[in-house]
C-alpha cells in the first residue's frame, strides 16, 4: 500500500502543556520527512511561541479542508473528540498515545518515530468505524445536533433520581424504562461507558449499535445490539432533570418531551494502525483476559 | 400478641392532597376504636382546616416523643423518609400503600380498616429492620450526618464523569474504583437501587450491608455483603463534582478528600406487617419470579 | 405480494399425538384451498393411519425437494429441528405455536385458519435469519459436522467441572477460559440460551453472531458480538469430559485438543410471518419489558 | 494467643507424589519442633515407603481423634476436600498453597517453615467459617446426607437442558426456576463457582448463605443471600437427569420428586492463617481490583 501524506495535521491534548515538546519533535520529524505540517491551534498554545516559527496554526474547523492525515497525541479521549471534528472531511487519523495503550491511540509515544515512520511508508492497516450523529427534537424544532464517536447517553442529571422514557426504533415501539438513563453506543464506544453498563462488546466490523440501559429499574432489561441503519428515537416522559452526553464530553440538558433521535453518520471514521495491530490482543491486555494455555 | 397502641400518628405522602380524605376516614376510625390521634405537620396542610377539629397536629420531630405507632400512608418512598424521622424514638411503623403493593407499604388502601382493626388488636408480625447512619467527614470536621434506611450512595454529580474513589472496611483497604458511584444498602435497600446497580438480595434477617459499585470501570468489581458491624469509609480521590444521597432523598455535595463514613445504627425500625406477612411473596410479585408449576 | 405455494409441507412435534388432530383438520383446510399436502413421516406417524388417504407421506430428507412452503406446529423447538434439516433447500417456514407465544412460532393455533388464509394469499412479511454451521475436527479428519439455528454450545458434560479452552476467531487468538462452557448464537438464538448466559440481545438482521462464556472463572469475560463472516474455532485443552450442543438438540462428545469450527451457513433460513409481525412487540411480551407510559 | 498443637496432621493433595518430598521436609520439621506426626493414609502413599519410618499413618476418619491442627498441602481444592472430613472433630486447618495463592490455603510453600515457626508458637489469626450440610430425600427416605464447605450445588447433567425446580426456605415458597441450576454457597464458596454464577462476595464472618441460579430462564431471578439459620428446599420438578454437587468433589443423581434439604451444619471449620492476614489483600489480588490510588 502506497500512501501519500502531503500535509499533516499535529492535535494534542487540551491543557495539556506537558505534550508540547513531544509534539514540536514530533513536527521537526514530519517535516525532515517532507511532510507539510499544520498544527491545530489549541496544540499550537500548548507550545512555547518562538518554537512554533515556519509551522502553519489553523483552527480544527479549517484543519479539516487543509491536511491528508491528523497525527493525534494524547489517549482514546483526545481522538474521540478529533474525530467528531473532522467526520466530515474524512482525515484518516493515527492516535499516539502517551501513557498506556488505548483502544483508539495505539502509537506508543517512546517508539512513535519508528512506527510512524513506517506507517508514513504506507505500512499500515486502514480500518473504517462507524460514527453516530444525534439530535435533540423539542416540538418541531432541532435544538441541537451532534456527533458521537463512541456514545449517545442520555441520563440523570444533577438530582440523582432515576428518568423515565420510552423508546422507538425505525418508528416501532420498543419498551419504556425506569433507569438512570441508556446508553447507544457503536461498536468504537461498546468498550468505553456501554460496557461498564452491562453491554457486550461489538466487533469493530460490525454494522450494529448497542443500547444499554443503565441501572434499569426493570431486571428483565438486557442490552440489545441494533441494526446500525436503524433510527432510534428516546422520549423523555419523566425527570427531574435529565441530560444528553456525546461521548461524554459534551452535552446539553433536556426537557420532559424531548426527543433525542440517534442515527448512524453518513461518514466513517478512517483509523490507521500499525501493521500488526490486532484488535483481539488490545481486548485481551485492556480487559486482563486469560492467555494462551 | 397483645398489643396497646394508645397513641397512633398519622403520616401522609408530602404534597399529596389526594390523600387528605384517606387520612380524615382513618383518623375518624381510629378515634372510634379509642386510640387518640397526632396528625403529622406537613400532613395536616393535606386536609381541609375545618376537617382537623379535634385532632391533634405536630411536627415529625415532637411526634416521636408523643406516639405508640406511626400508621404512613404513601408508598415505600414515604415510609423511608418517616422511618429515618423516627428512628431515634423506636415507634413502629405500618406503611399503607395507596396503589401497588411496596416493599415497605405492604397494607393496601382498599383493605386498610379490616387489616388495621386486626393489626391494632394484636394480631400482627413485628420485623425490626436495621438502619444505616452516615457522616461526611472532611478535614477533622463532621460536615453533615445522616440516617439512611435504604441507602447511602456516593456517585457523580452534574457532570456525567465518573469518579474515583478508595473504600477502606474497619480500617482496611478494600480497593479503589473509578466508576459511577457506589451504594452501599441495607437489607431493606437491597431490593431497591442496589438491585438496578446488580446487587444481591440481602433477607431482612441478615445483619449485612450489601455495597455494589455503579457502572464500574474494573469488569471484576462484584458486589460484596459485608458485617453490618463494619464501617465503611469511601474516600473520594477524583471527581469533576460528586454527591452523597440518603436513600435518594437528601443528598449533599462532596470534594475531593471528603471521607463518606458509613455504620449501623444503633436503633432499628420495627415494621408491623399483618398476619401472614411473607417477604417471598412480595419479592415473587414485584420482581416476576416463577410461580409453583 | 403474490405468492404460490403449490405444494405445503406439514410438520408437527415429535412424539405429540396431541396435535394429530390439529394436524389433519389444516391439512384439509390446505387441500380445500388447493394447495398439494405433504405430511412429514413422523408427522403422519402422529394421526390414526385412517385419517392420512390422499395426503402424501415424505421423510424430512425428500421433503426439502417437493415443497414450496413448510409449516411447522409445536413451538421454537420444533421449529429449530426443521430448519436444520431445511436448510439447503431454502423452504420457507412459518411456525403455528400450540401454546405461548414463540419468537419463532408466531401464528397461534386459535386463529390458524384465518391467518393462514391471509398468508397463502401473500400478506405476510418474509424475514431471512443466518445459520451457523459447526464441525469437530480431531487431527486432521472432521468427524462431525452439524447445522445450528440458535447455537453452537461447547461445554463441560457429566462430570459437573469447569473445561478450558482457547478461542481463535480468523486465526487470531481471542482468549482462554476456564468455564463451564461457551455459547455461540446467532441472532435467533440470542434470545435463547445465549440470553441466560448473560449475553445480548442481536436485532435479527445483524450479520454477527455472539460469544457468551457460561460462569466463566475470569470476572472480566464479555459476551463479544462478531462479525458473522467470521470463522470462530474453540480448542478444547483441558477437561474431564465436554461435549458440543446444536440447538440444545443434538450433541458430540469432545476430546481434549479436539477443535470445534464455527462459520455462518451459505444458505440462510426464510420465515414467513404474518403481516404487522413486530419483532419488539414479542420481545416485550416474552421478556416482560415495559409498556408505554 | 498461646497455641498447644501437639498432634499435627499432615495431610497432602490426591494423586500428587510431586508433594512427597515437600510433606517429608515439612514432617521433619514438625518433629524437630516437638510436635508428634500423623500421616494421612492417602498422603503417605505419595511418599517413598522408606522414608516413613516412625511417622504414623491414619486414615482420614481416624485423624480425626488423634490431632490438635492438620497442615493440607495442595491448595483450595485440597483444603475443601479435609475440611468435609474434619468438621465433625473440629480440627483447626492450615493451608499450605504449592502455587498460586489461594483463598484458602494462604501460606506459601516457598516460607512455609518460617511462617508455621511463627503460627505454631501461637501467631496466628484463627477465624471460624460456616459448613453446610444436605440431604436428598426421596419420598421419606434420606439418600445420601453430606457436608459441604463452599457450596451445594443442583444442576443438569449429561443431557445439557435445562432443570425445572421449586425453592423453599423455611418451608416458605420463593420461587420456581427453569435453568440449568441453582448454587447454595456458603461465605466460603461465594467466592467460588457461585461467583462465576453471578453471586455477590459474602464476607467469611456472615451468618449468610447465597442462592444463585444458573443461566436462569426468568431474566429477573436474582441472587438473593438468607439466612445461614434458614433451611433451604429444592424440589426437582422436570429433568431428563440431574445431579447434585458437593464442593464440585462428590455429587449424586437426582430424580423428579427429589428434595435437596440444605442447611447450615452444626460444628464450623477454624482456620489458622498467618498474622497480618486481610481478607481483602486476598480478594483484590485473586480479582484484580484496583490497588491505591
Amino acid at each position: 500500500m502506497e500512501a501519500d501524506f502531503k500535509t499533516i495535521a499535529l492535535v494534542g491534548k487540551y491543557n495539556s502543556p506537558a505534550c508540547g515538546a513531544s509534539l514540536l519533535r514530533l513536527a521537526a520529524f514530519l517535516r525532515e520527512r517532507g511532510h507539510e505540517v499544520v498544527l491545530a491551534a489549541h496544540t499550537a498554545d500548548l507550545c512555547e511561541i518562538d518554537d512554533l516559527r515556519g509551522y502553519r496554526v489553523s483552527t480544527l474547523k479549517e484543519i479539516g479542508g487543509l491536511v491528508d492525515l491528523a497525527l493525534v497525541m494524547g489517549g482514546d479521549g483526545t481522538l474521540l473528540n478529533i474525530a467528531r471534528a473532522l467526520v466530515d472531511h474524512r482525515i484518516p487519523l493515527i492516535g499516539i498515545n502517551q501513557g498506556r495503550l488505548g483502544f483508539l491511540a495505539d502509537v506508543p509515544l517512546d517508539t512513535m518515530f519508528s512506527t510512524l515512520d513506517e506507517m508514513l511508508s504506507g505500512q499500515y492497516m486502514a480500518e473504517d468505524r462507524i460514527m453516530l450523529e444525534a439530535s435533540v427534537e423539542r416540538h418541531d424544532d432541532i435544538l441541537i445536533a451532534n456527533y458521537a464517536f463512541n456514545d449517545v447517553v442520555v441520563s440523570k442529571s444533577t438530582m440523582g433520581r432515576l428518568i423515565e422514557f420510552e423508546v422507538y426504533v425505525d418508528n416501532q415501539f420498543v419498551y419504556s424504562q425506569r433507569a438512570d438513563g441508556l446508553v447507544v453506543a457503536s461498536p468504537t464506544g461498546s468498550t468505553a461507558y456501554a460496557l461498564s453498563a452491562g453491554g457486550p462488546i461489538l466487533h469493530p466490523t460490525l454494522e450494529a449499535v448497542v443500547m444499554a440501559p443503565i441501572c434499569p429499574h426493570t431486571l428483565s432489561a438486557r442490552p440489545i445490539a441494533l441494526n446500525s441503519r436503524s433510527e432510534i428515537e428516546i422520549n423523555l416522559i419523566h425527570a427531574e432533570d435529565a441530560r444528553v452526553h456525546f461521548d461524554g464530553q459534551q452535552h446539553a440538558d433536556l426537557r420532559i418531551g424531548d426527543r433525542v433521535v440517534i442515527r448512524r453518520a453518513n461518514n466513517t471514521i478512517r483509523l490507521l494502525h500499525p501493521e500488526g495491530h490486532n484488535y483481539y490482543d488490545t481486548l485481551r491486555q485492556k480487559l486482563h483476559w486469560g492467555e494462551k494455555l
